[in-house]
């Protein structure tokens, strides 16, 4: 019933997470384990949701309850598609905490989107994360050489610093969740992040190995 | 703190609602009382919600989180106009009965609904509530007159009277709901609304009335 194995990716805005979660996506698939990546917005209502949300300035709580249909619209449409295609991993770009590291600016909204999170995540809540921790200066520069910068990747150092340690605070409570040093080289941080996935998916790599054995189920 | 009295006009498309909202509006205000008619979607974030939902078909849960987004930011922007121009009576064209009976279709619905509602609204849950009590088939052949329809409003009557079915049980545990017979013709329900606001608000009608005696505080 938990197949596919969710692999989470979380981290601020320019540490690192989306290069890092396709590599690996790629890397799996390279290797004849069937994943595939999505970013958490990848839905039709998602989709409608990020422009709305990116374009307009709302309330913190309006903003918690868009981003949390956006996250019970990703789960619809991908437990659609998984009944379809069987994938073997899910690498989804975004889940929870970055609401909670993002929205979550007191009690009251933390308590709320812990509850949305809990009514609708099916388990999913429980999946492995790998959080990129990459210095928020470092995050920052990334950004600025985006030609392309959203409202929120245009925030101040501070607001990325904030998120950066509620990450680290929500992380320390999470079960299943992984740290990844982003500020080192790309490709160092590909290796590292394989090296954990294969190990917690029990696979030693190689062309020898069967499929069959390749996914924790 | 709980001015303006919110008088919130729940019940099925067709049944009145809005008009005898606008109405008793018009006529407070012609008697001195200072009200104003809100539509729920009357927000920024609401209109743009509210294009995207009836344009679109979502999972009933999101809709349910879209819907509890646009009555945070009907809230939001209540509070920043209340601030501003005190109003005595504030009409509200729906709130959250309206989820609970359109959207509230197993008990994991109808917790997600209660814990929102009980989350954001500030007392506001607590308001008078007029149901507009009208037979879903009236309601139906009214709406089949509109040359605008919306998607809700294009259901079928199984759909009405199920809803409407909802709202009678919800109603059975609010503590200022009121009923009003929506099959009566227009004058005489509206009559029967007049004289109970007035009675809710403490106001024997009439030019003599001084207008600090009017609205409960």
């Amino acid at each position: 019933m938990n197949k596919p194995t969710w692999i989470i990716f979380e981290g601020i805005d320019g540490s690192g997470k989306t290069t890092q979660a396709k590599l690996l996506n790629d890397y799996l698939n390279r290797n004849g384990v069937k994943s595939s990546y999505r970013h958490v917005f990848d839905s039709k209502a998602g989709k409608l949701l990020r422009e709305m949300f990116l374009g307009n300035t709302f309330s913190n709580t309006v903003e918690i309850l868009m981003l949390c249909a956006a996250r019970q619209a990703f789960l619809d449409e991908t437990r659609a598609t998984e009944d379809g295609e069987e994938y073997d991993v899910l690498i989804v770009d975004r889940f929870f905490l970055s609401i909670l590291a993002m929205q979550g600016n007191d009690d009251a909204d933390i308590d709320l989107i812990n509850y949305i999170r809990g009514s609708i995540s099916r388990g999913r809540d429980r999946s492995i994360v790998f959080h990129m921790n990459t210095s928020p200066e470092n995050c920052k520069s990334r950004l600025v050489n985006r030609t392309i910068r959203d409202r929120i990747e245009g925030k101040g150092v501070e607001f990325h610093r904030m998120v950066f340690e509620r990450y680290l605070a929500l992380l320390s409570d999470e079960e299943n969740a992984y740290q990844f040093d982003g500020d080192a080289d790309i490709e160092t941080v590909h290796r590292t992040i394989v090296d954990k996935t294969m190990s917690l998916l029990g696979i030693t790599p190689g062309p020898g190995v069967r499929a069959d054995r390749r996914v924790l189920s």
